[in-house]
């Protein structure tokens, strides 16, 4: 019922201040010093300042911009964080570019809660307690770009997501599923952070990352991933895994991600890295195996031309191939290496073949097990 | 000692991509449509485009942009939320001007955390379990403007915060004190939450919003305050206290707040509102009240020439007077309300005085408890 008034209130409140001609993005979360002279003033000050310089006139009703009571509404900004609201705010401007919804208890996103913000880009709904997100919810939201879902209730992935998402994030919910369609047609796609979710490898639908020809960054950690999911998109740059209970990784597992060039896979329970299939990702800079089961360097590692920093301490490993980091015929010219730990491991300095030095780009960049803190 | 590796490797990997000149603060989270073309590709894109499209040649290390591992960065934007990061990345680019760090386990902010950020604008520390901010820590940040630290375990209001914040958020911390000292010569800070923590009035040291000139949005709701905090700013247009245990509005509780517009005292145990005591905010336009134990329509209700919106239901009120609202005897030009909330109270609709739909903008406006659901 309160809500019903307040739509009533500021609807009869009087319509918001013309805006500038679109200016691309550039004015969210903060403001342009050209804009504003000081550079300190924030957003909000500009519709305040008209009621705070100039009293209001005795006859006319002060003119206040539509804003949710304890909101604070700026240039396209509505920051509605920690406000304990139980459902999304009805008077929201319809101009409105980033919609901070973050901290409240807002349990489910109706059909209704976003009509009409057809310029949303940003929308922060973390650390709400949201199990549903009604199939029609999101639709008007033509423009959004980021959507920020982290620590919610959510059991599954979203579907009827804008298809001009660039950023999903998913961390710390309940998701238990990946629908094959729910990131369908998400060709904008570029970040997609699922970590934190109880999610097996099974509940990964096939052909669930199929349309995300743009996505760079994918991070599934501290999930109950078994291995190393099936149908990555090709183009991915940065895999992130950690945390799971990966035990193998498989030849094949990596194929055709020519891309990729860091890689998570530390505080699994891998035990072997398949011959082969590190060299599916042929551009590797960055490896990150550490608190696994290993009890060899991955034989793939000298094959890989730029690979500068991996990743083995607190491992099993408890011998050095002398081309255990490159080749020492010199036919592949390989980077050196920045960094290769191998704290943690039963391993001592007196057993590293001297040829190993070769692969990095100074001895201090080999850090072994008696330098453990 | 991974840290110590990875500063290693990234001071190695290269140094950033030269930046155009400065554009103010807009590319921010968000990219501008006009520098990317297509309006879709995030900033990370940018340093990414060049290792996709460009296969590392074989005889340089491909030239990759300093960021800590799993984080993603962008433009003047790193990206490091939910990493299970204990502490802050040491290798984050100088020139970042948005640092997430929200989602994190960290737990102190060490004096050297921040080192060369001058051009850090919002740091966002959301969700994390800092107990203790270094006294030098936030000294380097010249330039920072939001300090995001709600959900943490802070005991007290940092001190030594930049002078060039304009937004302030410490929401569901443990802070019990405002140190006097804590908040001097912000004066440009504009907005202050600290919402959700267990601070008294007595925790509220004398002095401690005196510099805040330009402060417009204060929020201690969820707290533990009796009454209204001294000393208030006076420029303050939104005051939000609501879900406090406060008992009494005394007479000079709001003395001096001549910009204050809206008011959020409900969810107290509010039982007077003592006359005068609205009057020191002559010009309030809606004023939150419900919730509470008001046996009566505060008297200087009728006196506010502005006020639209007046919420009051979930009290004691019994009887109305026929000039609860507004004078009858029209010397004083009132703004017409657009909403009254009386429902929740022992009274009922042959109660009302007619009267008092002359205050209204429609009799809809008068919401009592015959209608409530």
């Amino acid at each position: 019922m309160v809500r019903i008034f307040l739509q009533m209130l500021f609807l009869i409140g009087g319509a918001l201040t013309a805006r500038g001609p679109h200016r691309g993005f550039l004015d969210l979360m903060v403001e342009d010093e050209a804009l504003e002279g000081s550079g300190f003033l924030p957003p909000i000050v500009e519709h305040h300042r008209h009621r705070i310089l100039q009293p209001p006139p005795e006859r006319a009703m002060p003119r206040q911009p539509l804003c949710p009571f304890g909101c604070q509404c700026g240039r396209r900004v509505v920051q509605c964080s920690d406000l304990g609201l139980s459902e999304v705010p009805a008077d929201i401007p319809k101009d409105t570019t980033l919609l901070d919804l973050q901290g409240n208890k807002i349990t489910e996103i109706k059909d209704d809660a976003f009509k009409g913000l057809h310029h949303l880009q940003i929308l922060i709904l973390v650390n709400n307690k949201i199990v549903r997100i009604h199939a029609r919810a999101l639709v008007p939201l033509v423009s959004l770009q980021r959507l920020h879902l982290s620590r919610n209730n959510l059991l599954e992935v979203p579907t009827s997501l804008p298809s001009s998402l660039v950023e999903l994030r998913l961390h710390e919910n309940k998701i238990r599923k990946v629908p094959a369609t729910a990131l369908s047609g998400l060709a904008h796609l570029y970040a997609l952070e699922m970590g934190d979710n109880p999610l097996e490898n099974k509940g990964i639908e096939n052909g669930a990352f199929q349309d995300l020809d743009r996505l760079a960054y994918i991070r599934i950690s501290e999930a109950h991933l078994e291995s190393i999911p099936k149908g990555l998109p090709s183009h991915i740059s940065e895999l992130h895994l950690d945390g799971n209970k990966i035990t193998t990784v498989n030849d094949g597992d990596l194929k055709g991600l020519a891309h990729l060039s860091k890689l998570g896979l530390g505080h699994n329970a891998i035990t072997a890295v398949a011959n082969g299939s590190l060299e599916g990702a042929r551009n590797l800079q960055e490896v990150h195996l550490n608190d696994n089961k290993l009890t060899t360097v991955p034989r793939d590692l000298r094959n890989l031309k730029y690979t500068r920093a991996v990743f083995l301490h607190n491992n099993d490993i408890s011998a050095l191939d002398a081309e255990a980091f490159c080749r020492t015929n010199g036919r592949v010219k390989k980077t050196l290496y920045t960094a290769i730990s191998l704290y943690g491991n039963p391993i001592h300095y007196w057993d590293v073949p001297p040829s190993i030095y070769r692969c990095t780009a100074g001895n201090g960049a080999l850090q072994l097990g008696n330098l453990r803190k």
